[in-house]
């Protein structure tokens, strides 16, 4: 359906952003599993001449380590390229002279460091998984509900995620569950945040019109992107559902079957 | 300041309704503990001519374990006239033909006896405390995220409740999430539905404005009962925090220091 339309439109794009989990890869045991088709599309964009960009809002590992396992995975891509929430949230903590009490994935700790976490006066919450039990959950209660003000950072607000073993929750619904019961609104660090987006176009140095957002996520990836003013196209790995092409805000300005198709589309329009 | 007002209009009450945990007794290890003279309100409820009824959120136990338990701690109160969202729901799912996938406390399970949960079209929550896990959340969520029309049912909306060792997240909190995560409205079975108000009015064979609610908690106790046209009135112990007094929706009709204390002033203006 709309197939058609947005690769015309893209010929005067300068840059891409591509999301990573369930559009590069789909995460499960040890490091997952690369989407067929994906590591050569990446491949492609990079001998493009378009810039290329990753931007994700993976928090269960740090992103050395995320940026290592994609490397394993066989993708051509290197840290300074991958934007991720808990460094930018690093900065708003150092910023705003800030202590955090975390709940957080173990493997997302490291970014942490440095920061002093006593007598804490903030909560940052990312995809802890396992970690978001109840005892774990009230504890990060108890410090929001214990402030004069309450103030919750959630790193991403995605509602949940596909790993091989089938849809895991993700951290946006423990963001939902903290805001009510503290009757507070989170502050929300990575995709859909404007903030986030627009520190990747900065670092690509183009405007928001000159870029294309490609996500399995329509509301956080494309949603988001074109709430900045960006085209966004979803891809239908991942956390895609069918019943998303017919949202009742988010309509995507095309929709294709996986990234090398849309990276096909794109180039051929471009004559590349 | 409010404690002028209220026990005047209640000298054409006929019936008072309490709240359970938080104004008889705080919960915690073992049975928990009577709030003092609490025991004693109620038998001076008793002994005037109101009637009484009592309506609990409480979904860790049976109702007949928990009325037990109240038993043990000194209340003369019977099953009979406890009112709470288990038996409520049983029979709603008994009237529409569902079958609950069931994430509740272990206590509860015998209350949900004989519906059959095989290949579940619905989801029912209670507070589950520690059986809130991530893994226990995210196969709730896998069930509904798999119904063409997810369908989720909460035993009550709280926020969270005092236990004798601190705040505790309740039931609430995990409606929002799988709220979120699923993009559903649950359906509320226990206070503040006005349909379960509305069963202990008819019980009792009185009007809205003939009753009285007294409750710790401002939103789902006095505001739910406010808004069924009954008068309601917080108790400054169980969950009760200052700031409840400068809500910014719900005005309580009166604040008093405890039910002891309600119960004096109440009393008091009926000349008993």
């Amino acid at each position: 359906m709309a197939a058609a339309g947005w690769p015309v439109c893209a010929q005067s794009l300068k840059g891409v952003i591509l999301d990573m989990c369930g559009v590069l890869y789909d995460s499960g045991d040890g490091d997952g599993v690369a989407i067929p088709g994906s590591i050569e599309a990446v491949q492609r964009l990079k001998r493009s001449d378009l810039q290329l960009r990753f931007c994700t809002n993976e928090t269960q590992a740090s992103r050395d380590r995320f940026v290592a396992k994609l490397q394993r995975l066989g993708f051509d891509i290197s840290v300074k390229e991958v934007f991720s929430p808990a460094p930018a949230a690093v900065s708003v903590l150092k910023e705003r002279g800030l202590r955090p009490h975390l709940l957080v994935y173990d493997g997302l700790l490291p970014e942490f460091e440095g920061l002093d976490q006593k007598n804490p006066n903030c909560v940052v919450i990312g995809d802890a998984a396992e970690k978001f039990s109840y005892e774990n959950l009230n504890d990060a209660f108890r410090v929001l509900i214990g402030l004069d003000k309450p103030l919750l950072f959630s790193l991403g607000q995605g509602r949940y995620y596909k790993e091989t073993d089938g849809l895991k929750l993700d951290v946006g619904v423990y963001m939902k569950a903290l805001e009510y019961a503290c009757d507070v609104k989170a502050q929300v660090i990575g995709k859909p945040s404007p903030t986030f987006f627009q520190s990747v176009l900065n670092d690509m140095g183009i405007q928001p019109h000159e870029a294309l957002m490609i996500g399995d996520d329509l509301v956080n990836d494309v949603g988001g992107a074109q709430s900045c003013g960006m085209m966004g196209v979803q891809v239908r790995t991942g956390k895609y559902r069918a019943s998303d092409e017919r949202h009742s805000s988010v309509r995507a300005d095309g929709t294709e079957d996986n990234l090398s198709r849309a990276v096909d589309l794109l180039l051929h329009h471009r004559g590349q």
